[in-house]
């Protein structure tokens, strides 16, 4: 299948971030021809994810403007450049914003999924292949977005951050699963790693802590604490499996110790996805000695520092983080999609809102009010 | 094989500190039957570790005095209370500082050797079954040490601080995996578990830094890079199977720094011996991302706090830590044993000095001047 397309400039419709805050505004932008390595896709579906919201803010950082943000999303593949043997049009896939390329030190070990040539970087807004942007509008340069820009009809992606996927798989669903909720499930299943019938806490309710819950559920978790100071959280969490509810401003001691005196001396797992040092020091010391595993999802400030007494690491309690769940993109990513085809994954939990793309803004107001866990953005037939 | 001895109070020579930092005197010590769940051990071999130094000196701690030190040591079963059934008169043990119930949550975990009933107690002077000392001098009691006190001809142990060992075993060699070599080798091996080929970077070379690096060497490491302040440990280190070595004094940016540079970004593997803060945050933060892991050994002041950027943790850096190198004294150090058995492990090059029980303030000049790795102390015949 070749698409008439290939080769040519696409002018489709894409949402512009022009300034930091301000709406995106719908415009109509040309997207050049994928180049070596690289990949067009034609977006279907779209959500918006903290991070998207977080650059749009550009608070404290380097703003990149005029961009188009997006990172999670499903679509097709329409043309393929030079090179590009695993993926042929007509493939559906799911863009990533950190990467694979199956050739650096990270990516051939088991462990890692940090590839060197790949990983994310949210300060660049061009492709990595020859630093320029494949999109403009009248001969004007926009900023890509961590090598995704799904924000738009079409958009041009490196192959090594494109997961192929069933294609039987619903894309408005699946399409969830290219960050947030890939990282808490695997930040669980990967790292944490809880045996059933043991007791896991969860620090922060979002959609990431939410899907490090259902981790913890698919594992066989007999006891799953969720920890959040927003007391709304609770109702919605009940949903993920999560037992029991702590809500750190109920007490005054520190919830590591409120935890401790529900678990006989500390839960087995942790996990924090709230971004907050406060809850990441928290969620460590909560953890059994002997045993117990913390894993860190939250991103934190520039300038945070992790404190606890050495104490607590002797008395053979594990620290560890993950990013994005340690999968990596292109080899696993399709079986975690397999997970939610065999109905064990529910991602309908997820998926609290959907609009059209005409009204992507609205996706902004849902998640800035704390309303929305994903909002799916439909992008037009 | 019962002793003539059995049920009866033996009266012998025990080196008592009677204040902190004086030299140990040599008394006539009465050592009572050993009560229910004990057994007296006729200790043949002792060697002195820092720990005993460390309460001898009694700096910053509650002194408990007069006090019967010593930790680390081989001997035969004299006699048992009621209730023991594993050990037998004529039994080859070595008492350890910490014990092993079989019955608490830790012990009946497999990633645990932290028993509840037996875990180090530094600050008890007394034996845990009936809060009474078994040792006095003309009515006086003398205070227990970790509940093993090997400066004594005679000592009195809780079974669950006993592991019975291979009775072909040397107790002058063997006496040395009571405490030190053991907490270093299983740090290594049990915790850090570095691959064949890795690279291993061991912070303070001690005799538990240099057990570490036996370690290293034993699981088939390829680079084992040394870093002690002390230029003067590096030729020993050498024996060890230490491959480079890294003064931090010799460079003006941190040695983490150093280590990545040598290393391609990091090494594989860390194990921290020094109870240094700083070396422990430069153990964590010279690991490689995606895969390193770290694991601290040495034992931290009070009022130190471990302070890292958490970002080094999303980087998928593991910080661990371990006590007694994750060994179950009593399930597991026979077969540590029998490593040296084998002549996998090397112990003599441990011991760097032999004194005869009479000389024993001389093993403790020995250690405070730097001289010694291990001094054996030979118990009268
Ligand atoms: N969203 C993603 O795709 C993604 C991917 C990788 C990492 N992360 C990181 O994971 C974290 C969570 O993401 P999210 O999208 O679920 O965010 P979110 O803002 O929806 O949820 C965070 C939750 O943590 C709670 N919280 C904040 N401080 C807390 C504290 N001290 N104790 C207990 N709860 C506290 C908040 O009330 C909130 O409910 C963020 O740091 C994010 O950067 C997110
Ligand atoms: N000795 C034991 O039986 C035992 C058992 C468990 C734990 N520990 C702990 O392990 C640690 C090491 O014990 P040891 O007997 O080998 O001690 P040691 O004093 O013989 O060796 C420690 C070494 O660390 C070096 N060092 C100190 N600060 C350093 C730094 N910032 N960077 C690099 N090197 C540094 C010193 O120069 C020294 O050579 C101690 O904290 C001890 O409490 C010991
Ligand atoms: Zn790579
Ligand atoms: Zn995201
Ligand atoms: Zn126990
Ligand atoms: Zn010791």
């Amino acid at each position: 299948m070749v698409s008439n397309t290939a080769g040519k400039v696409i002018c489709c419709k894409a949402a512009v971030a022009w300034e930091a805050g301000k709406p995106l505004v719908m415009e109509e932008v040309e997207v050049a021809p994928p180049q070596e390595n690289e990949v067009r896709i034609k977006i279907l579906f779209t959500s918006l994810c903290h991070t998207d919201v977080y650059f749009w803010e550009a608070k404290g950082q380097t703003p990149v403007f005029p961009r188009i943000l997006g990172h999670e999303a499903g679509g097709i593949v329409e043309s393929v450049g030079e090179g590009v043997t695993d993926l042929k049009p007509g493939d559906h896939v799911l863009p990533v914003f950190t990467g694979e390329c199956k050739e650096c030190q990270h990516c051939k070990s088991e462990e890692s999924n940090m590839c060197d040539l790949l990983r994310i970087n949210t300060d660049r807004g061009v492709m990595i292949g020859d630093g320029k942007s494949r999109f403009s509008i009248k001969g004007k340069p926009i900023y890509h977005f961590v090598g995704t820009s799904t924000f738009s009809e079409y958009t041009v992606v490196h192959v090594g951050q494109v997961a192929k996927i069933n294609p039987a798989a619903p894309l408005d669903k699946v399409c969830v699963l290219s960050c947030g909720i890939s990282t808490g499930l695997g930040a669980t299943l990967n790292v944490a790693k809880p045996t059933k019938g043991s007791s896991v806490a969860i620090f922060g309710l979002g959609a990431v802590g939410l899907a490090a819950a259902e981790g913890a559920r698919l594992a066989g978790a007999s006891r799953i604490i969720g920890v959040d100071l927003n007391a709304k959280r609770f109702t919605e969490a009940k949903k993920f499996g999560v037992t029991e509810f702590v809500n750190p401003k109920d007490y005054n001691k520190p919830v590591q110790e409120v935890i401790a005196e529900l678990t006989n001396g500390g839960v087995d797992r942790s996990v924090e996805c709230t971004g907050s040092l406060n809850a990441m020091i928290s969620a460590f010391e909560c953890v059994h000695d002997g045993w117990g595993v913390a894993v860190l999802v939250g991103v934190p400030n520039k300038d945070d520092a992790f404190k606890t007494h050495p104490i607590n690491l002797l008395n053979e309690k594990t620290l560890k983080g993950t990013f994005f769940g340690n999968y990596k993109p292109r080899s696993d990513l399709p079986s975690v999609v397999e997970m939610y085809m065999n109905k064990e994954l529910e991602l309908e939990k997820f998926i609290t809102h959907e609009v059209p793309f005409s009204e992507i803004n609205k996706a902004f107001e849902y998640m800035l009010k704390g309303e929305s866990l994903r909002c799916i953005i439909r992008m037009p037939a």
